[in-house]
């Protein structure tokens, strides 16, 4: 059966997360509901990252092998017409390689989290945004954010509920940016522990606050302890931004 | 009474717009209504623009006169905990001299339309954007833009509902910009026609799809007839985005 890769935008709100629930609907959910419309096929899609109830995607990756000869174009316009109107979309639809693998063979994935920094409350970035009522100190976040980067043991920076083998991960970039009242942080690793970027950014708040300094934040990852991170910061500002793949 | 300033961020999804009409709810009967709760005073909003239904405001600015002593922050504050759950909140609430007036003492106006030019539909800027199926020559469009710069008779990009004595405006800038699959056209002038950058937003669609060139754009500009216009863009890409004033 031909393999497809799909690229796909959604808004985290009204869904329980990427994956199949059985508290509620997800994303997952949608597009497959959509498939059996669009086929009549029962198809079972495999997506680069789990991402939680409430966090977004201008671009989650999932794999799916489909029967019929469809042409990615048509099969993106027809999944979109039945997805119509959940908020969620495909954005391509391309024909891969059968050892194409969403999840395996992504090598990078890339996630934005945004926190507005004002006193009023967000009328056009609501449920987009984190939002923090005070200015945050973004220049003290950067260079704290600094002392993560590279290869550590992220156990304080986990969810208790992580399923992954070894809490060792590579983190290949973690940037801070402030435009206006907006702080725009991106993270980029091959692959993240469960929780890791909201609990990253939970931390880096407390030291935009002035409560923490960048030694206390690396004294927090050398804890290696759970109870030595920050409040994790709520799923509603996450974004799965990209994923990327060895080019063919 | 002393005079405030407001600005004021909206989503204009759920209103009739910004002024108050019999049909349903618009943003300045929330914002007064907040007045009302808050300060137990009736009051009256002066905009500095009467925005349509469905068109958004990163900074709307509307004076009022309050009889208490409040302080900016403090009225702010107090307003948006009763404008809570509506889309709209107020961002700065300041003092300003007894002459003021939002609508009259405006020196410029700035809007952005957003139009996202992609076969998917919005998942995360749904009512945000207006949705064009297909890539648009945005260098054209920005070409053709320059032919409506200075002051001109904008009959053609007026609608038959406006109230302006004169359909003569000077567009002091209108710019083009594409990035990813987003167009953002910015507009810039003392004052504007009722529906001028939807008209004028209309039009340019059709120059990024080959229809027209830019002498067609000119055609269209000097036969001052409403009848040459090119389809209205919708309301809900269009965002007023700044108002300047003089500085004190």
């Amino acid at each position: 059966m031909p393999r497809l890769k799909l690229t796909i935008e959604y808004d985290g709100g009204p869904f329980v997360g990427w994956q199949r629930q059985t508290n509620g609907r997800s994303v997952q959910q949608a597009i497959e509901e959509a498939f059996v419309k669009l086929t009549g096929e029962t198809v079972t899609l495999r997506g680069a990252g789990r991402t939680d109830a409430g966090v977004h995607a201008l671009a989650q990756v999932a794999h799916v092998d489909v029967a019929g000869s469809w042409t990615g174009d048509k099969l993106r316009d027809g999944l979109n017409a039945h997805l119509r109107p959940e908020p969620a979309a495909v954005l391509r639809a391309e024909s891969v390689p059968a050892d194409f693998d969403a999840r395996f063979s992504a090598i990078r994935r890339h996630y934005l989290y945004r926190l507005l920094t004002r006193r009023a409350p967000p009328a056009l970035q609501r449920g987009r945004v984190w939002h923090v009522k005070r200015r945050l100190d973004a220049v003290a976040m950067q260079r704290a954010a600094r002392r993560l980067i590279g290869t550590h043991d992220f156990t304080t920076f986990r969810s208790v509920e992580c399923q992954a083998k070894s809490p060792v991960k590579t983190l290949d970039a973690l940037n801070v940016v402030l435009r206006d009242d907006e702080i725009a942080v991106t993270a980029t690793a091959r692959s993240f522990l469960h929780n890791q970027v909201r609990s990253l950014v939970g931390s880096l708040k407390l030291v935009g606050e002035g409560k923490w300094n960048a030694d206390d934040l690396e004294a927090a990852l050398n804890a290696r302890d759970r109870a030595a991170c920050g409040p994790v910061a709520p799923a509603e500002g996450l974004y799965l931004i990209r994923v990327d793949y060895p080019s063919a």
